[in-house]
């Protein structure tokens, strides 16, 4: 997509700093980084989201996360790694091609954390098959 | 494993609310409802962590989730969506049996955020090429 700053970044006509890529994917550091060695990696076709990845494109990315955590775990010894996915600006997203956060962690206040509230009590194991059963008829 | 939760769904030796079932991959809601419809994927072989997934088993594993994330869409109408994987204790991992949540959002104070503190200043596009290098260099 000719606005598209990942795309640019794909077609080279404007610099990232490249950690990784193939015929299918780039990975490169973000320009915010939110911790040491924060990752990006995206698909070199423009796609949203992820309700637009075709099978082929989700596999094919992901197929590379593994040896990339690996490397980032390798160069910087992380404590933990933080894999995230933002969709949606209410979600945080806030560049629109897809794109995966590989997050190194180093201990508390490193700049990356999540807020967690579970709902245990609203849900029975009887809730939850129904509500199982229900998304699996929108498949 | 036999000491592990998931593979003990996986088995069918303790009940889930099963989403959606293939060769490779077992969804199901999540016992511990961050927001209504969270979901986790996970491989069906034990794989603790990104670190341990190859390649075949990431990819096999992240292609089911775009229609799983386009079936909860469809089903509960959220306004965003987070997909996130935790490795290790200090990133949030609980269970240790690779797993990617996915977690529908509908608004602030639904039960999930990210602590988000960006490092921009900290690091200029030089500083960033010679990381980039040398994580590439560990791959």
């Amino acid at each position: 997509m000719s606005d598209c700053i990942f795309c640019k970044i794909v077609n080279g006509e404007i610099p990232a700093a490249k950690v990784y890529e193939n015929e299918h994917v780039l990975a490169f550091l973000d320009i915010s980084q939110v911790t040491k060695g924060h990752t990006l990696v995206i698909p070199k076709v423009h796609k949203e989201n992820v309700y637009e990845l075709t099978e082929e494109v989700a596999a094919n990315l992901f197929r590379e996360v593994p040896k990339l955590a690996n490397a980032l775990k390798k160069a910087y010894d992380p404590i933990g790694m933080n894999i995230l996915n933002n969709n949606g600006e209410h979600a945080g997203q806030s560049v629109f091609h897809y794109h995966i956060h590989l997050i190194p962690r180093y201990g508390e206040g490193d700049g990356f954390g999540a807020v967690w509230k579970t709902h245990n009590s609203e849900y029975s194991p009887e809730d939850l098959k129904k509500m199982a059963s229900y998304i699996h008829s929108t498949l």
